[in-house]
């Protein structure tokens, strides 16, 4: 019996999602499950208890900033990231290469999970900038050497280094490390950057294998790739060929391409084990991951709307700040069970916002991650009931309508 | 009957001090108590259950905040401030003087509650000074205009328009409107200060009981004179001549002569009613006015200390950013029973503090308020068992002790 165990509960016919159960040694995980992001060991503006209450199940860690503060080793002699943090369900870690790239090399490069290209010649005027934008790092064969976005310090990160990092903060899943490339970047630098991936994807298991840890911390394969579907396919077989526990897809994606993308790779992927997409949580993304085959999904975005005042509901994003709701004795959303909607109103919300006070970045955050796993929870729920394209068309049929944010 | 009624359970023998309970529609205040603020009706960084389970038995939200914004009628038109912030215990408001004072008028001059004059000369510095800075409020015979310190707009409050506001806002207990000098005024000034005061206490009342929320607010009229003994025994005097519920003893103090000004006060107010201290909150002050027969506390000390790091322990304040904690899994303080003490280590809340997370404010203002509200219900519990005096060495005899913020 390895570190996790899966099953498939129940399928959504003729498609390739599915409802299952990891079970972890913190407990299980139902899913397809939204996983909250707890950056530096803590969900943004909530304490332990008030994420439970979202319905959270289990939180992922960034690898690279526990690294840098307050260091990873810290966090072992505390007895881990469980222990530190307060948080004894199941949690996870990344391999912290999106964040070497995106924090460390690509300073004033956009690179996010979901890139808009309104403009066709976008990709080759990023290309072509790509040249004149100092870099922060380094890549190498055998890893990336960085400077840190904090104090400018210098460190280098390898596969071996990065499980070693993931193996002091004891998470119960945890990443291989790999590098996430731009949208903006041609066939070839996608195909050399994704041999970087494939040979870092071995070292981080071969590694793995190597230490008692890997009895109870679960290692996921990450397949890249990019938009091209030879890549694409490419990587979801070579690292379906590794004896992962489970596989994460990432990428930097045009929204119109990540389907695309999703489907390419679930196809190849082992149904057996379970499959993160990384760094996506948009309601619509949701459904079409969970279409797809996707099992797990994290993302900052409900958390930093929330702080923002950018705020879900079943109409859409609204920004409570708007001088309408000033006087609006009504929940947030009256069809929401959240502790924010059952206690408080939009007036008061309102108020919290436009005076810049933290309770407001506390009830936004508590909003929107209760939204986000609620509706992941619905999904999983939809297709028990072999009812997940009712769902799916009821609630993206109203869902956009009304959006103010 | 009133709006509020107090009884008295025991003395310290040889005191002012007493242990008592103030009835109110909201419920009871055990007495004394230490009451947190909620500035804009919010306490900051905390949820009304987080506020609660701290001990917290009554907030006090400030008057002129919430008048320019989001402004009394709207809180009114909610149902008042119990409603739109969600706390359902006991609620005062502050008459709106103290800021209209030192966010209004006092622009660039210091005015705070605790001054500590270091420099014999800086009295007179001070009021040297006076005539060059421009002054922000006018003060008139019938009130006071000032600028906004959001937006610079004008603005015009009356003793009529104070209780109006606060009318709308709806706390249990209210203050007359009054003229917080600093101590660095002189005596003619305090004694003008102090006649505009007691006209504007009379004028308070007078509005107070000619509306129908008079039967179910209750009215505290302040005391004021500075530090001058004859000042404040004829304001104690005026004050108490008065009808109202209960008294507010008001001042920007210098440390050495708030225990004097208290004592004169306390010995001429009428027994039967309870009197607030206001603005102060530190342990030793708790100490003295407890002692002094002082019923009730507000100060936004321990928030404001709790969202920077600086922590209460019965050894003294402590930075929780200093290295020293950074790998220190012990909690907080070993002998405080708060939710963050039994939840978390120092190294975790140094790491928040450190990494500039919202939770680290929410924990340290979780603390920080349980600290002085528990400290102040045990200076009751021992008033009640007669020990006030040994409870009083034995804490003050280590606190402090170790002291490093």
């Amino acid at each position: 019996m390895g570190p996790i165990e899966y099953s498939i509960l129940k399928k959504i016919q003729g498609k390739l999602g599915r409802a299952g159960v990891i079970h972890t040694q913190h407990g299980d995980i139902e899913t397809p499950a939204f996983v909250p992001v707890a950056t530096k060991a803590t969900v943004k503006a909530l304490t332990p208890e008030q994420l439970r209450d979202t319905g959270a199940q289990v939180v992922l860690a960034n690898t690279y900033h526990l690294y840098l503060q307050p260091g990873s080793e810290k966090v072992k002699n505390f007895g881990g990231l469980h222990k530190f943090m307060n948080w004894h369900g199941p949690t996870m870690t990344d391999s912290g290469g999106f964040q070497v790239f995106s924090l460390g090399a690509a300073y004033g490069k956009e690179l996010s999970k979901v890139v808009k290209i309104t403009n066709p010649e976008q990709i080759l005027q990023e290309r072509s900038l790509d040249g004149e934008i100092p870099r922060l790092a380094t890549i190498g064969a055998d890893g990336v050497s960085f400077r840190s976005h904090h104090d400018g310090s210098l460190h280098y990160i390898t596969p071996e280094k990065s499980i070693e990092i993931q193996h002091n903060l004891g998470a119960d899943i945890i990443f291989a490390f790999d590098e996430c490339t731009s949208p903006a970047e041609d066939f070839r630098y996608q195909e050399e950057a994704l041999e970087r991936t494939h040979r870092w994807a071995k070292k981080s298991l071969d590694f793995h294998k190597s230490k008692p840890n890997s009895e109870r911390q679960a290692l996921f394969g990450i397949v890249q790739g990019g938009r091209e579907e030879s890549l694409r396919k490419k990587s979801a077989e070579y690292i379906s060929s590794l004896d992962f526990d489970g596989f994460g897809i990432g990428g930097s994606f045009a929204k119109e391409d990540m389907e695309t993308a999703v489907k390419w790779v679930n196809e190849i992927l082992p149904e057996e084990k379970p499959r993160h997409l990384l760094g996506i949580g948009e309601p619509e993304d949701l459904f079409m991951g969970v279409e797809n085959g996707v099992d797990l999904f994290d993302c900052v975005a409900p958390t930093r709307n929330g702080r923002g005042g950018t705020l879900y509901t079943h109409w859409g994003k609204i920004n409570i700040r708007n001088a309408e709701y000033r006087e609006d004795t009504s929940p947030l959303d009256p069809g929401c069970s959240c502790y924010t909607c059952k206690n408080f109103s939009r007036a008061y919300l309102c108020h919290l916002f436009r005076a810049h006070e933290m309770l407001g970045g506390t009830l936004g955050s508590i909003h929107n991650l209760y939204f986000v796993i609620n509706l992941v929870r619905c999904m999983r729920q939809a297709i028990l009931e072999g009812k997940f394209e009712e769902f799916k068309s009821s609630f993206l049929g109203t869902y956009g309508v009304l959006s103010s944010a």
